[in-house]
């Protein structure tokens, strides 16, 4: 568990190159830390000068009689190299190192940096950076940062702990923080990621009591675990984590390599990781920073349950109240597509409504039309009333221009305190054209306040997943991985033959069509009668691996005579093979019927390891791509939701007139897919199952392929 | 073509009702007309007072000289029924009903509101209204709506043209407009639309001088034809038109009828006619608005193209300058997401920005890194360069907290300026953090400011796909329809027998399974052998739908002796029918072999007639629900983007090592359909081919569906 406290809440400083001209990269930090008053000792290392900035200097570390907390290097790449060097020599116990010029640039970069890294490794010094940004606390005023823009102006201080492995991403990200006045706990910018990466500030701040919610940037991840377990350490406090992961696209993967020199990944198994911590992700600025607005200010809804149809989520009745119908429209358009019931306003308050309004409409959106203006006390009572109605979770209100208006505000004010004292009424979002006072007002007394009233309907969406993943904040313990066989391979293997998969995959338990492995015709026959035509019969060769294309798969055979033919063809097939190939005989297989075909598979990611997928398979998965993706190994949840998300659920559900099939049971062998996949360890490369065929008695493996790392060391 | 000179450029006003305190709804037009500085007449109406807000008012109508051009209706319900009876008898040009009770409150309301509209028809008066806020054209100072938003402010005069059913939003709008100075030509709100529709309002703008732009918000459109008037006379005039249609959902649409009486229809129906249009949708107001502000003032790209992979679009090669790597990635996974290229540096270009910033990628994003606070002139440079480079259509600055910085500022002045004097420059759209004057002062040389890097890049897609659209402002015109065969069907006909349609369809040259309809057994191996084996057996009556329900379907018949048994089979189905059937023989048609299945469709829509649907058939379109919808007779470039739309595309292009077919004879034969379903007029009801499948010779049809209205009159 890495400990950031030497480097957020330090007593005292070093700046080693810190400079006498405030602007510079070394100056910067020294102007920051005095004019911005920091309270702890500030010592600038400089060969030459007695003083800097003010502040007496020393001409080197050895000149101090105590190790410093935190040293800020602002040196060239060598110098940086060797003053790391001798802070591992003095006790130091947190560096940030702002040089550029290591392993982004390649070349000796890369090992400079390795020494760095290992430096601080060896000696138990906490490293931020290189070519990062630095860091700040603004409670504690520590400001261990080149960037002069807290300068300008601070946010106030607050709960949202902000992590980003770009510094000016991290620098804008303190301007737009400012700008909404998004109150920070602490700001980090983690660059190079030689020591600390954005895995650990999340960490660390999920046991920072002064965070709440913590917004991480990041460009890759170079260690998946450590993300993992950090994602855990949050979700295990209750914390909301909002991540913008960029590099999505070809283009943008492209970019970010050549940017921190992070590897990108496939973004959908980042996906799945998010999922499987509950990670809110937002992929433009603007939404990075309403998701940290809205959980870090907003009240949870006091009424809410698990999404049964998306276990991510969570839905809670919400109450709409606009002035203006056609918003109304499209606030229940947002509320419907996120799943969130609009139970019609109570009777009493709807009859109350309607004798003041003929015209309002009661039904939810709950429209007290323009007619407000003449009577402000309809839309306040509006108000008041699905507040304490036990039948809302959150009160959304749009009220246009109106907030503001002298006929209005006083008596919102009054209604609003009038809740928020109340304790117990659902929380208050509003949305419209506030002025900036009025606003802060409202937030004061818990309400959110929004423009785009679209925006103030995801919030509780957003809000209500905060609630139930706090109120599951232990998530759903790995499945200890079940005692299964494990197929005995010779260490050069880099696949197990159809068979050999097929055997395996039956003693773990997964069901699979009735097979036998043919030497000869007769055997192929033989095996034919005892499990039924028709049968598929397929060549078994280690050294062909797409038998298909050079006639080594016969279909639909149903006779014995049939089958004498195709064991002949793939023999043939395997005979006639431009390169010599070894013939281990003939899978025969029952052809099984079913309505659909899903597909699952598990493979090696490079940053997250083993990663199961599934989906709808044959022409489907080519053409729609839903596949869905978890880590593996599966928990039950988690295989149910990826069959929903990948719509194969819909073959499972009385599709067309068939009959339903026990979506649990499926699920249960997704999750055996994956820890069967788990038992191979290192060796395991990808295995896939397509079809799974849908049938009325579950779902039947028809094909399997199993590739392997030729050693027991993977790839990586 | 509706005339709104006299609503929206009358020289006399008169307001009856007018009320002498200025706040009550027939006092606010009267004060806004004379405190904003309406330069015509104004003529309160009011039955005692001989003053109103301090101008001469007279007791009637009657008591005026000469007609006026715009009449003010704002009267109780029985009494603005009344003041038109009057109007229809003066010579009234223009009316506008401010009054609420009408359509939208059900009963006696609705034939009062036709009463309305028929005095309006018959008299030639334009209606605006009932149950609207007005309109105005803040250029003539022209204010006949009682909300009183423009008291505290107008927004610019400028040429974006705003039409909204709903009058909060409208007034939402305005203020929004105003906040956003987003220049307004004029702002028309239709209310219950007795008279004008939103669409009558668009196609009036279309040939309004002042008017570059139309931003719309519907609910519901009652006319379909005169929605697709007004969309071609924009699109004809190279004018954009951005469309907020809500109730998207069934919530929504539930919300639409009950708030202005609209019969919201089918999204993707809706969604068909605009993307025939180049309607640019927005779903938020955020959409809307940004969308308004980059249409009105953003510049076209210097370079673009239409898109191949979606005509809609259109790309463009697009710089992206960052002084954030990070920020630089995410802009590019925004491009790339959108198609749009992003060439690398010009080589000089690079050179010298590499010279100056050895850290900096010159690949796109072009990344000038922090270092720019030292080095502002490399960023300007950058700029400077990629703006005058051919290669690129448009350049996208991030800029961070920096555009304002004054080492910066000065410079981006003199660069920015230069650029835009040159007049051959690619446009420039800036992101970062700007105060309102200097986002200004950039406006107003051709430049667009956003605060998020996202939203900048999706304005280049944008201006490129307006730029495609004002190029081709002629639509493809609707293909003239074949001189098809029309089936011969009885009056009282609700649909036509698979035999029949199979008959007709194969007729109108879409291409079908060989087929015939037997009578008995022996004519059944007749046609089987005449068509080849394998072939399929289907009961042919009138009275049964759902034929394979009963056993009325054999499939996979591949000898004499089996379509014996087939044929008594299905005459066995039709004999056990519960309630009597009648059995016309059984169709014995030719089981086609293909590798995939397309469906195609034809169906009424109560609102816009015929209309196409196509996409994969079989399982997928059931669970991916990916059909794709084109208004009927397709013409055959949409046809075409349906195919890619709902990737049935996919299926044409080599899938799974399947020959290639070609893809525009594919379209041909959904034109075709689209065509023939149109020759049935308006007895069609639904025609449907599914499957359509897919061999290597081009698509078959092997089944259809037609259902007909049982008099020459549509149901609606």
């Amino acid at each position: 568990m890495p400990d950031l406290s030497a480097l957020l809440q330090p007593r005292t400083i070093a700046v080693i190159g810190a400079s006498t001209q405030p602007d510079k990269v070394g100056g910067m930090p020294v102007r920051l830390l005095s004019e911005l008053g920091y309270a702890g000792h500030i010592i600038p290392v400089h060969a030459t000068a007695r003083e800097v900035q003010g502040l007496p200097a020393v001409p080197s570390l050895d000149a101090l009689d105590a190790p410093v907390d935190l040293a800020i290097v602002a040196l060239p790449v060598s110098a940086s190299l060797d003053a790391m060097r001798q802070l591992a020599c003095n006790g130091t116990r947190a560096a940030v190192v702002f040089t550029s010029g290591f392993a982004e640039t390649g070349g000796d970069g890369i090992a400079m940096q390795a020494e760095l890294a290992a430096l601080a490794q060896a000696h138990g010094i906490t490293l931020l950076g290189p070519n990062c940004l630095g860091a700040m606390n603004p409670r504690e005023r520590v400001f261990a940062t080149f960037s002069p823009i807290p300068l300008t102006g601070l946010p106030p201080v607050g709960d949202v702990g902000l992590v980003s492995q770009s510094g000016a991403f991290g620098a804008y990200a303190f301007a737009l923080a400012r700008e909404a006045s998004l109150g920070l706990s602490h700001w980090v910018t983690t660059g190079n990621e030689a020591g600390l990466h954005v895995a650990d500030v999340i960490e660390w701040l999920a046991r920072d009591d002064a965070t709440r919610v913590i917004l991480a940037y990041l460009e890759g991840c170079r260690d998946g675990d450590r993300l993992r377990r950090a994602l855990a350490a949050a979700r295990a406090a209750g914390k909301p984590v909002v991540v913008t992961k960029v590099g999505t696209t070809e283009a943008g993967a492209r970019s970010a390599q050549s940017h921190t020199a992070s590897l990108a990944g496939e973004d959908a198994v980042y996906q799945a990781v998010f999922d499987e911590y509950g990670v809110f992700r937002a992929n433009t600025l603007d939404d990075f920073f309403r998701l940290g607005y809205v959980l870090s200010r907003g009240r949870r809804p006091t009424r809410w349950q698990p999404s049964a149809k998306e276990p991510a989520n969570a839905v809670t009745p919400v109450a709409l109240v606009t002035v203006s119908g056609g918003v109304g429209i499209m606030m229940a358009d947002q509320a419907e597509s996120l799943d969130l019931p609009m139970p019609p306003m109570p009777e009493d308050a709807a009859a109350a409504l309607c004798s003041a309004i003929p015209f309002a409409s009661t039904a939810n959106p709950i429209d007290v039309t323009g007619q407000v203006v003449a009577q402000p006390a309809v839309l306040l009572d509006a108000i008041a009333a699905t507040a304490q109605c036990p039948d809302y979770g959150s009160v959304v209100a749009f009220l246009a221009g109106g907030v503001g208006a002298p006929r209005i505000w006083p008596g919102l004010q009054e209604t609003v305190d009038t809740l928020h004292r109340s304790g117990t009424a659902a929380p208050l979002l509003f949305s419209g054209l506030v002025d900036d006072d009025k606003r802060r007002w409202l937030e004061a007394r818990g309400a959110l306040v929004f423009r785009e009233p679209a925006q103030a309907v995801q919030a509780v969406a957003v809000l209500a997943r905060a609630a139930a993943q706090a109120a599951s904040a232990q998530p759903e313990p790995a499945p200890a991985t079940a005692a299964l066989p494990v197929p005995d391979v010779p260490p050069e293997a880099t696949s197990l033959s159809e068979f050999e998969a097929m055997q395996w995959l039956a003693a773990c338990g997964i069901p699979s069509a009735p097979h036998g492995l043919a030497r000869d015709a007769d055997e192929a026959v033989r095996i034919a009668e005892s499990i039924g035509y028709p049968v598929a019969i397929k060549l078994c060769s280690p050294d062909i691996l797409h038998k298909s294309d050079v006639g080594g798969v016969v279909l639909n055979v149903i006779s014995a005579q049939a089958a004498r033919a195709a064991f002949a063809q793939v023999q043939a097939a395997a005979a006639d093979h431009g390169t010599p190939a070894r013939f281990d005989g003939a899978l025969v297989a029952r052809m099984v019927r079913g309505w659909g075909e899903l597909m699952v598979g598990v493979r090696r990611d490079p940053v997250f390891g083993l990663v199961a997928l599934a989906g709808i398979g044959g022409t489907a998965v080519e053409i729609f791509r839903q596949t869905a993706f978890g880590l593996a190994p599966l928990t039950h949840a988690r295989a149910r939701t990826m069959l929903r998300a990948s719509r194969a659920q819909a073959l499972l559900s009385g599709h067309r007139g068939h009959p339903a099939i026990d979506a649990d049971a499926v699920a249960e062998v997704l999750v055996r897919v994956s820890q069967a996949a788990a038992t191979l360890g290192p060796r395991l490369d990808t295995l896939e199952i397509n079809p799974l065929i849908v049938t009325a008695q579950g779902v039947i493996a028809a094909d399997a392929v199993v590739t392997l790392h030729a050693t027991d060391k993977p790839s990586h």
